[in-house]
């Protein structure tokens, strides 16, 4: 790249929105899954207005320049990785939140973070429910651009399911305006919905317009301990079959214990699968709905089973679920997986897993959201010793090849990014790969959007 | 087309899943909107199986013969109406229904009637929700295409949200399978979603892979009366803000009048404006909820407010909303509008109906999904009189223009078909366009899949 065409780009977003410091570029190369193999951009732009995104993305076609959109980096798939020789385009700086509280919409830049958009709403009484562990620390742009889950989507669905309206900038610069300020809308092809979820490989977000609802009624939470995974993954689909729970969320036995290591907070060890349900029901439904789970709970044998009308104490063990990211991490370097099946094979998943884990002599454990049919298997490994390191890679690979074998998918929320991209084709098969190709080569035919992501 | 070339697809799919019999023929022609500038095909396959649609559509891609996907031909805009020389493509033969209760799921062929998936989930319990007012007598296939609403999708959303997988026959004649028995999945573009209210012109749908939820509680009713569409749309940005209701209907004064002189049911000639909205919540939260829905019709000056907790009493008053169809088709030919707008400019709309109808010098009384903003003028005229019919389709054209006026949409459910293929660029812009045609260009290069629909 000659430092003239670095200097046209400079000329067209300012010298204030684009950097090529080393020191401050490499705060950008990586997202949480950190892979070593992350590029040096040659410039990071941090827009801080779409127009900034247009004229970063025309320079980057007229100059055939790779282009990574960045939110705020906490991906687990390496969809933010930087590529060599790539500009980085960051919306840290767009994170304007507007309210409409008669229409119940926010309309939001993408830098805005998931938990400043939830605070905006809750300021008029209304809830942006999509909510992914990381919600304090991701932005809207990357929740959009992967369609994120997270522990309430069980009842309340994904991201997509809150989508009315996106800006996006195309590979050609080109700023498009889909949707809108209206609930339902059919005309023409979907094109919001086919963005969502595109991991910026097909332009980048620049607005969304979400659909809010009202606040969330408080949540009751029950805890039940199981001998085994079969039986918890059989109450799941009990409960499911006659309630629709605001959180269901399932820790194996080795998952339990690596809490417990960490929180010390007396989880039973002995446990093979710990279940934690939330009902947010309105009123005396809520009891209701908590009397169905412990019933279903007692009839599939539970160990214990625990409920609580009490929030803090509700949030204890969500909070116990959500440190086993943490709690994980102390013991290793991790591969993070995010297989999803059909929920009665949850079983079949989970132990496959176990027996992955054994066959490679590393530790997998699991938590699932488990009334989605999506879990979490963590490898953990050691990054010091190359044979720990491939006996992992080997792990991660079989495990997405396990779930692929029970009709299921390699990523349930995080994204193929680049560190499951190779697995893609197993899943789709050809003729889907080949129709993928065919829209992606349609609006990004030089490829500049994301290379080496998806697809 | 030479009669060898008929014989080919004849050989193709057998002689009894194909006629050219003129008199057969003609029930293809049409949907419900009858358009009488409906071509006539050349031959309508009644598909048995995807086979049959993938020679089918083969056989039309070697010549270069347009195809008209099919379902039960309730469509409002025009989508399945014949072209002349086409092929029409019917899938009314393709009913099977499975259903996968531990996964909760209903894997349909796309000839199903709607009603036919809600009767075969509720044996197991569960709960299909997406209910177009025409679920006896349309097919999950064109809900699929058209993204079908209804009067439960306030709360419960749209045929999008229910779908979990797609199979789709491609104008190549390739079928390709997209999702899977998995609730979450992030895994590759949004292709899926895309086929959704494609409306034909992509592929032919051969197959869906749909969510259940469990069967929903009991329903309580309320029925309000306001002096006018401003004070009702109010009450209905003042529930929304609070709860969720499970359907809420609004219907203005002149649709009440035309219900009540066909119905003598007693309704308010007065009113300006009717809601009728119900809540599902489990429990003693019904109560909870319809008492938080007085009170917000209190507030805002109610004429009127009646409450039942008893369903048949409820239904007669959803059967009122649904007898506007039919009652208003009695005062003579019918232009049926579908156009959505952000809830709180629901009056603005409906306003500019009145005064729409007004300088035309016709009536359009409107019934409106109120929660989510999406209305449906009726414009009504008499179809023997030139004068009177062009003032229709000039107003016809007026109300779409009103609705884009006010950031809306041209079709909240209806689909934009051929009817209302003029108004999209309106709608969308050059920009929108380029980019819906070079997808549609990518997956149908010779444009046989439903031309002169959409786009
Ligand atoms: C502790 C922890 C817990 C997590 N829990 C969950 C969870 O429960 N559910 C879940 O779904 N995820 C979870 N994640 C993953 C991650 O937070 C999500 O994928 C999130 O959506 C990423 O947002 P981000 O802003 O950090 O995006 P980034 O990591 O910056 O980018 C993610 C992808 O989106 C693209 N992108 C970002 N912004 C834009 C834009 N404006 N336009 C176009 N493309 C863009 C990037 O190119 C990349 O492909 C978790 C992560 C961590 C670290
Ligand atoms: C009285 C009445 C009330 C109605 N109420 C509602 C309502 O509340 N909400 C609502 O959304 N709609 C409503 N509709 C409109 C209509 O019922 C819906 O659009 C329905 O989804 C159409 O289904 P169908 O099987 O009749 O499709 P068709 O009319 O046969 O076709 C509709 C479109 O879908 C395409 N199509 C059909 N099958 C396939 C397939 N297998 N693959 C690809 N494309 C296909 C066709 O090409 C066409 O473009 C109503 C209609 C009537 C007559």
């Amino acid at each position: 790249m000659s430092s003239a065409a670095l200097d046209d780009l400079i000329n067209a977003v300012g010298p204030d929105v684009v950097t090529c410091d080393a020191v401050v570029m490499d705060r950008y190369r990586y997202d949480w899954a950190h892979d070593e193999r992350a590029g040096m951009p040659l410039a990071v732009v941090r827009a801080e207005t779409a127009e900034h995104v247009q004229a970063a993305v025309r320079w980057a076609a007229e100059h055939r320049v790779p282009v990574v959109p960045r939110g705020a980096g906490s991906g687990l798939s390496g969809g933010s990785t930087a590529v060599d020789h790539g500009l980085v385009i960051s919306t840290e700086r767009m994170r304007a939140i507007s309210i409409d509280p008669a229409a119940r919409v926010a309309i939001v830049e993408p830098g805005a973070l998931n938990a400043e958009v939830k605070a905006a709403a809750a300021e008029h009484g209304l809830w942006y429910p999509p909510d992914p562990s990381s919600y304090e620390i991701c932005s809207i742009g990357g929740n959009l651009a992967t369609n994120a889950g997270g522990l309430c989507c069980v009842k309340y669905g994904v991201t997509t399911d809150y989508v009315l309206g996106l800006d996006v900038v195309m590979a050609d610069g080109t700023l498009i305006k889909l949707g809108g300020i209206r609930v339902k809308d059919v005309a023409g092809l979907s094109l919001t919905k086919l963005f969502v979820g595109s991991e910026g490989t097909l332009g980048v977000i620049t607005r969304g317009i979400l659909k809010l609802v009202p606040k969330q009624p408080d949540k009751a939470t029950l805890v039940a301990t199981f001998a085994d995974v079969e039986a918890a993954a059989r109450a799941v689909v009990g409960m499911c079959a006659q309630i629709r729970p605001s959180m269901l969320e399932l820790m194996d036995g080795l998952s339990i214990n690596i809490v417990e290591d960490y929180l010390h907070m007396d989880l039973d060890r002995t446990a093979g699968a710990m279940l934690i349900a939330q009902s947010d029901a309105p009123g005396g439904a809520r009891a209701l709905e908590i009397s169905i789970m412990e019933k279903v709970c007692a009839e599939l044998g539970a160990k214990e089973c625990f409920v609580t009308e009490d929030p803090d104490e509700g949030e204890l063990f969500v909070a116990a679920r959500r440190a086993a990211f943490p709690a994980i991490e102390r013991r290793g370097s991790l591969l993070l997986e995010d297989v999803g099946v059909a929920v009665p094979l949850l079983p079949e998943l989970i132990d496959g897993v176990a027996k992955i884990a054994q066959q490679n002599g590393i530790e997998i454990p699991v938590v699932a959201h488990a009334g989605d049919g999506n879990t979490h298997p963590n490898i953990i490994y050691d990054a010091s010793d190359p044979d720990s390191r491939a006996r992992a890679h080997g792990a991660f690979d079989q495990v997405m090849q396990l779930a692929i074998s029970l009709g299921g998918t390699i990523t349930g929320e995080h994204g193929v990014g680049r560190l499951k991209k190779d697995a893609l084709p197993d899943l789709l098969g050809p003729d889907v790969m080949a129709l993928s190709h065919k829209i992606k080569n349609a609006l990004d035919p030089d490829g500049i959007m994301n290379p080496g992501a998806v697809l």
